[in-house]
């Protein structure tokens, strides 16, 4: 987890850009015996460097999740022009795995610490089941097929709700695991990280639904931009706008259920299939 | 391979139009210890009505390879409404296969030797490696990334020189189980069919190139509507074009292609998953 923490001399710092599909994948981690995304990216920089540094994440997407510009940082001894190494991974990673852009940063860069911003994409597909509207196959892997009816304006609704300075506790996901992995950091800085990803307190800049037309069908499409997200946190938002979607909620009670403090308060957790890692903004980058 | 050669009179005779994605099936066809479009349908009728009979499609699909809009015929004892067999199909079978109509046909349809006519689509998305236009892993599985540039001009003339009627032997996998399955033919319709798919004439009402931009690029897209296809013949006649798209082969070649007579002579066989199944046509149904 400290590869970038004591630069040697010569080490260069990277950035990588990368979209995945998650479909086929445990997620970004590495896990043992597990195909993730973190796990076939070290594999591939083994292959084309020589050198295996363990590419660190923005943060990590869960099973299914998936990334339309998730960003990655890593440091190398091997001197390869960005273009060259940006066509030997993509040569080399599956096609379910595309770098989209590999650049030298500065030292002091790191994919999670220094982001400022993470923007979320859930697709939706509402679906009438026995219709002549079922989600294509095609599309199976990439959206949620919701086989009720949804009220736009509802969902609108109850989007802007989040907007702002909350506490999410009712949209996360307990994690048993954090304080074990906050006693066993290895570093000053992954504990402080960790220390906060404990705070369930995140500012979410903008919250908003999309309706999207073409020839197969009607997308729904929610975007999410914030400082940060809790565990499960976008598919929790997602599934409690649905139920507001469908009148099982109503956009009035999001006050309430940020109030309940509790998970059971909120609706169910979405699927993973319909989320995607839209993008990862840093603070303009100097030498 | 007979089920609806002699109707029991109470059987009902059913057409399904079904589209898929082939990534991960080996194909239409059933085989011992493959997951198959077939077998999964099979398995879905009969826990749906009872009744497992073998569904017989318009042709085989391979692995890999997806439908729009293949058509599938057996027959059923079970009086269910069709509306009602589209649903409960829907809700067993995997995401993958979804039912887009179910409707209840005349004793004499079937799927194969009822079809007059049939459309293919092949999706190829040039790119350059490196450059910022890679495929993007949610296309991967749907196209075939070509990463070399294509001259459009160049495949619309390859394209119409497939016109008419033809001796399509350059463009056919050669398949040494044929003379093995006329053979072992268990019916006079199944023998028929099977002889004639041993002639090479085949006869392409249309063929055409179409080139599409949306926001993750641009696709070619190649539609081809004949009266039969052989077995490859529609990657092959794609591996051609490429071919000539490319310059390794000029569009006036393909005559003396034909005339050759030898696969040996035409393009390679583009890969299959950039191959739809786009529909199939039949005479008007009378009662």
């Amino acid at each position: 987890m400290t590869n970038q923490a004591d630069p040697t001399p010569g080490m260069k710092n990277w950035k990588l850009t990368l979209a995945y599909d998650g479909s086929d994948f445990h997620g970004w981690q590495v896990q043992p015996g597990q195909r993730t995304i973190q796990a076939e990216l070290q594999a591939a920089l083994g292959r084309v460097t020589g050198e295996s540094p363990l590419p660190q994440g923005s943060g990590r997407t869960d099973a299914g999740v998936h990334a339309l510009a998730q960003v990655a940082s890593f440091t190398l001894m091997a001197a390869i022009p960005p273009t060259n190494l940006l066509r030997a991974l993509n040569r080399t990673l599956p096609t379910s795995i595309r770098i989209l852009e590999a650049t030298l940063v500065p030292d002091v860069f790191h994919a999670r610490h220094s982001a400022v911003a993470k923007t979320y994409e859930y697709r939706v597909m509402p679906t009438e089941p026995g219709a002549r509207q079922t989600c294509p196959p095609f599309l199976a892997r990439y959206v949620y097929a919701c086989s009720w009816p949804l009220r736009f304006a509802e969902l609108e609704q109850a989007a802007s709700a989040f907007v702002g300075e909350h506490d999410f506790t009712s949209f996360a996901a307990t994690d048993p695991d954090l304080a074990t992995r906050i006693a066993a950091a290895s570093s000053e800085a992954d504990h402080s990280v960790l220390t906060e990803a404990r705070s369930p307190i995140r500012t979410i800049f903008s919250s908003l639904w999309e309706q999207k037309a073409n020839e197969t069908g009607t997308l729904l499409i929610y975007r999410v931009r914030g400082n940060g997200f809790l565990h499960h946190m976008v598919r929790n938002l997602v599934g409690t706008m649905l139920d507001v979607g469908r009148g099982y909620l109503r956009a009035e009670d999001i006050g309430s259920i940020f109030e309940a403090r509790s998970r059971g308060a909120a609706g169910p957790t979405a699927p993973s299939r319909g989320l995607f890692l839209h993008s990862v903004e840093y603070d303009k980058l100097r030498d």
